[in-house]
């Protein structure tokens, strides 16, 4: 048995690009069909019902494309609403990136206590939290949400002081609690990664939930005999969609994939937001 | 003769609550509707397509309202679909905060060298640059996009290190050309007034949009006779809407207006996007 339909990614914008390309390394006869939200990310600082409304737009517009599995690689959504989004995907698995991130900061600590830093929305609904206190309730988990860091992407300033300064003024308390361990709980991040690593020193260690969350998806397709047996996988038989044409999204999305994107097609936003209509049989 | 209707003001977020209370203080005695579309901000980096799609759908919402006259305290949505917004107005006066921002800094500079700093798209499009041509095609504009000051804003940390760093990051090279104002092109800027001033100096001088939009809504209501004569009047009697409950748009919305706003009305996101119907005739 093989299955060859696409892997369905989405995140608010293109950060979850890093996901993809994840998935790519492991995977890399594996179509992939990415929704970025990009006409109305970031979603992190949003309510937690308008955070539902658009990641469950975001899912069914990909379940409709007959996708055979869905990755929520927004760590926001994942967050807020990946249960409401799980029961609504009819029969398709649906991996977000908290659990994958929660287990592996589980396997890892030594000290028992866990830094996670993530969007205000993140760190507010602490998924994080319950997710590492649903494998280890005794770990002591230590949540900072670090808004400044995703513009701080987008400005392309990896390597530089302001951002120097905003990640010690994000992380100083957390890394005085002690923890030996530290969730980069935002797709975004890991291209901070050098900046927080000098910050923080090298015996604690950061971890990309991108890694973690394409190993479970290797995990359950190789469970159900499902990986593509197709010829024509991978980047190059891919594709990407974002609900904004925005003007650096070129840029950014070869920064997020460490490629280049084959192509990105632009999809009008109504398409996400219009009712269902349920086709009228002949 | 005189106009009891409201005054609409509409802003990607809760920024152009700076215009609002301008907008107070110079006539106390008028209602007004604010609408934020907190669900979708920030507009800055969208493409011009999509900022022309959301400033539209902001402005019928408001104009269906039974406003008196309708102003863009949105520095993107001015920038990019002002005329477009004007020309669907039925017979609505609409007033950007681009227009009366670059007449201020026409008769202030005395180089004839002025400075714009805004949102990506703001800058991209120059509608400041446009607007000063057309007062004076021989002064110099330099123009500056500052996308992180935006977030800064939001985090609340208009005094401190991180944001003294930015503003020397984005303003060095406008200083260096030797204008003597810099327009505020941005609603969330006036907040950091204070750092950028100490940046630049005192004889450079900061141009608040705000202040000046204001002053012209109050020439063209008396060139109108269409003053409120109703007795209760001003922030108690006005109406502020959002589109998303954001977990800090109440504190927001009290930094930008500079008072306690009576209270805000979360309105549903598809009461701005759906299609217009038509009524029926019965």
């Amino acid at each position: 048995m093989s299955d060859s339909r696409p892997i369905g990614v989405f995140d608010s914008g293109l950060g979850g690009l890093t996901v993809a390309r994840e998935l790519f390394r492991l995977m890399p006869g594996e179509k992939i069909i990415y929704l970025g939200d990009t006409a109305r990310c970031p979603y992190g600082n949003r309510s937690e019902e308008t955070i539902r409304t658009f990641g469950s737009e975001d899912a069914r517009f990909l379940i409709d494309l007959d996708v055979k599995l869905l990755v929520v690689a927004c760590n926001t959504v994942s967050s807020v609403a990946l249960d409401f989004i799980a029961a609504n995907s009819k029969d398709i698995p649906v991996i977000g990136v908290v659990v994958p991130g929660a287990r592996a900061a589980v396997r890892r600590t030594a000290v028992r206590k866990v830094g996670v830093i993530g969007t205000a929305a993140t760190i507010r609904v602490g998924a994080y939290t319950r997710a590492i206190h649903a494998f280890d309730p005794a770990i002591k988990v230590y949540g900072t949400a670090c808004p400044l860091f995703v513009p701080l992407v987008e400005e392309g300033l990896l390597d530089h002081e302001i951002t120097r300064h905003a990640v010690q003024y994000y992380l100083a308390e957390v890394l005085d609690s002690g923890v030996d361990c530290i969730i980069l709980g935002c797709t975004h991040y890991p291209l901070l990664m050098q900046a927080i690593q000098e910050m923080v020193g090298t015996r604690t260690h950061l971890l990309d939930s991108a890694v973690w969350t394409a190993l479970e998806v290797f995990d359950i397709l190789k469970s159900l005999d499902g990986f593509s047996s197709e010829k024509a996988g991978g980047l190059a038989a891919s594709r990407f969609l974002v609900t904004d044409r925005t003007p650096r999204f070129k840029e950014l999305s070869s920064l997020f994939l460490g490629s280049e994107a084959p192509s990105i097609e632009p999809i009008a936003l109504d398409r996400l937001t219009k009712p269902y209509i349920v086709p009228v049989a002949a």
